[in-house]
């Protein structure tokens, strides 16, 4: 498995892998078959910040896995930043083979390296089986992870 | 009060801030006198990111508190970000005056102007009365915060 930054043409496939599967398991919309233009604009807003990079893993050149990873330092940190993992999702037909877990390995190995602090998310607790697989991985409930949904339709 | 981002003066004023009062109330350690190097390279790191703002309030003049806001963006958000905050902190002696409210609804005013999707934190399980604060706000506590300490030492 190769995990590495995603490029611009990654992006739909990006799409349509994140979109299958919403907390309750269905699509979470239907998506055009041509992509609207946001979802490009927000690739390059993402790949122009230096603290975080979209991923993927790929196995025989096929997208099977992606996620965000970001660094970010506080001054409580002492010269040492936190990762933050977010957007994990595995293709559909490649769940449930240790994927996530070889990509969160991956991340745990890198956050290592840049001699992070710590590695954080959030899980949505509907979903008791990430929750689990997280705790598999050495993760603690330590936090309520709070949102407050400002809308959910463009303003 | 006043809400403006930080600069490299007053990050003394905020270290020691931030250390009065860890999850047990108590100090989180002793800081020498003049503080060590990493405090200012870390402002250096935080302040050159594009994303994340290190925050003060300011009453006449005298800084009352602190927060990081950053803003991240997924391509799940059609092109809207996420606002993240971390590192609260009201001084001791302004606490339980409404200081954190302001901040926290500044947070969102700012969040609402950048047509955020959300805003989003974690809150320590001990914290019980934070957890009230921001649910007091609209937070729903929807996910686990999930943290994998790596070390709490330099590597």
């Amino acid at each position: 498995m190769l995990i590495r930054k995603a490029t611009l043409s990654d992006v739909p496939v990006i799409v349509r892998m994140t979109n299958d599967g919403g907390p309750d398991g269905k699509p979470r919309e239907t998506l055009p078959e041509i992509l609207p233009p946001h979802y490009e604009n927000t690739f390059k807003q993402i790949d122009a910040d230096p603290t975080t990079s979209l991923m993927v893993a790929e196995i025989d050149g096929k997208i099977v896995g992606t996620f965000h990873l970001s660094f970010l330092w506080y001054l409580a940190g002492k010269g040492r930043p936190d990762a933050q993992v977010e957007a994990v999702h595995v293709a559909r037909e490649y769940r449930s083979q240790g994927i996530g877990s070889e990509m969160m390995r991956w991340v745990i190995s890198e956050a290592k390296k840049k001699d992070c602090r710590r590695v954080q998310l959030t899980t949505n607790r509907d979903r008791k089986d990430a929750h689990r697989f997280y705790e598999r991985l050495g993760f603690t409930p330590s936090h309520h992870g709070m949102k407050l949904v400002l809308s959910t339709t463009r303003g």
